[in-house]
């Protein structure tokens, strides 16, 4: 029966999603942290604390690093949902371990937070990322083999762009951790060449 | 008055049902933690840092085993709310009691994460994961004794197979429960069992 | 003109709702904590581990308290809105300072877990319930006064009786901090009370 | 191809949007903390306690402005996309930088918890509500210079006004970074301003 195959209607899982992204993005704020009032007083003088913000300010970038990436994977999976109208077993399971790999950012956006200077710390973000770009992967070229997931009318050229811009997110967290084995202060910045790259033709949507 | 009997709509319940499991799902991240900077220097060196993951590693086994646990049971959920088009009273309070146990999945992860090699550790998982499938199965069978909560033409094959597929639920975690008093290390594999379980005919929709 | 007095749909006020309901139904899990491995050895007799859940055994009944609690707010919220077809200012800012209380329910729950033999902790817990329930009147009341937020042909039988069922509330929270200053202990078993009288037929819905 | 252009329909930036919103406020909670037991004894006399909440009561206060700050962006926010229909890149980007900045709420919010004294954490809670003020700015300029984003027939008389409310957010936060070098502690009591200028006849919606 085609519609036992198809039961779990797209709406429900979106909502699981949104719930997951949104919450997920607001947990990196739990890796902007500052030491402990080092010197226990309760209080603390203006260039002190001014100082202790300043030292820890690589964590406001890895905030954002994080939050960008997160929603550049949101955005490009809403853009895969609105064309397609349902979702079937394997798909959904798919979605899931998407899911499960991006509840676990707030963990590895901390781990550079805290060890920022380890290529180990960056090569476990960076394997965060390229997998979450394979498995967005994955969902695409699933649903782009399974025409009865999408909508009528839908074409396949949004489906080949996605998996495009897809492969620039698995090219750049590849290069990141290369980075990170010569120079860990300089392995979040790579990620900057994202939104650098797709503004380039072949991964633009044509109009 | 029937209608004052059924008044809560589903899509509220359900919205709270996809918000509790979300962020459920997402707080289990907290379940991965790295002790404490040992040496207390604010850096740590390479070598240092990837022994200090190792060691944790079975942490993220454990999230992970929590997250497929959690998305079955969202998963089975749904299926049933798909055949539902309303709740009633009785049957709203049985999806908050088991909202209450999804709710709490967080802290006893992180109880096996500290304390993977006692017993009672994963007594206490499993007992959470035997109260989760017990409250699915009430559930369902609630629905299926209440026809008129169901969809119009809505057959009750998707409710006996669902209750069947909790079943192995908790044959599992008594299961692992069980593995716990002889050797707890291995009490978190048992659960690799219900996904080769489920993939038997007996708990396959038939299509 | 009416249409800028009425500008906030519901839907978006109830998802905010559901969202902070959840979030915060989920957050009481962090209230369930266990001291810090006392022996600092990294790991625990099974003996040791269960005299310390033991020992914290009170956190859970206080967060399934908790849970309760809110899971009736939601639904007697998710009752009012049922007949509600519009929002308008001065209401939605009564919903967001009921949200503010929502919110804080994780922190008076700790307080009382931390602290539970203090009536200060039950005081503030039981405070907590008491505005949650007075700004639930108020909604309803408000609600009552404005016909015109409600949907056509719902009667006001149901807004009266959420304001009767609210004062229940009112009353028990009122009790339990009365209790609090002879034996604190006893002070948090005051809200089982509150499912007893509301099975009482004047505080339910006519059939 | 226009529908391209518009392809992220606004309800999952409205999910996304009410889901960061519900999440941060309530993570606010978070910024809420007693001291640890000082004398570590596991209770603490009665006295003791009133004593610790009184003097941590500048949290209680910090949370309600930030909460109702969120809350009224929030309100803004849905006001404007009340009269819009669809969403395109850059204005979606422009909402996602938006989020980031909601998201980060919960630690400045902490940060004048604990350094109140220092016109460094005011500057910085400023800072953050001067962003926030300046890109829903933004967010409805963009609007207004797009009309094939709002729905049919929707006037530019909300977009006006919401931009008015919003300058006057920009006013009161960099006064209240004004008044934290003279004197921290009453930095936090400019934001009350808000709510009073917007009661004047300019800030209101013409009825």
């Amino acid at each position: 029966m085609a519609d036992e195959n198809t039961w779990l209607a797209t709406t429900r899982l979106e909502a699981l999603t949104d719930g997951i992204f949104a919450f997920a993005m607001t947990l990196l704020v739990l890796s902007i942290t500052l030491p402990d009032d080092p010197g226990n007083l309760g209080y603390m003088p203006n260039a002190e604390l001014k100082e202790l913000i300043f030292h820890e300010s690589h964590r406001f970038l890895n905030y954002a690093i994080a939050f960008f990436l997160l929603a550049s994977f949101w955005m490009n999976h809403s853009k895969a949902f609105h064309i397609m109208k349902a979702t079937e077993h394997h798909h959904t399971w798919i979605n899931i371990v998407f899911l499960m790999f991006v509840a676990i950012v707030p963990f590895t956006t901390a781990l550079v937070g805290d060890y920022g200077n380890d290529s180990v710390a960056w090569t476990m973000f960076g394997a965060n990322m390229f997998i979450l770009g394979s498995l967005l992967y994955l969902n695409l070229w699933y649903a782009g083999r399974n025409p009865h997931l999408l909508r009528e009318g839908a074409g396949t050229e949004g489906i080949e762009i996605g998996k495009k811009r897809n492969l620039v997110v698995l090219a750049v967290s590849t290069l990141s951790v290369l980075i990170s084995f010569y120079s860990p202060a300089f392995s979040g910045l790579a990620y900057f060449l994202i939104p650098l790259v797709l503004l380039l033709p072949p991964f633009q949507h044509k109009s």
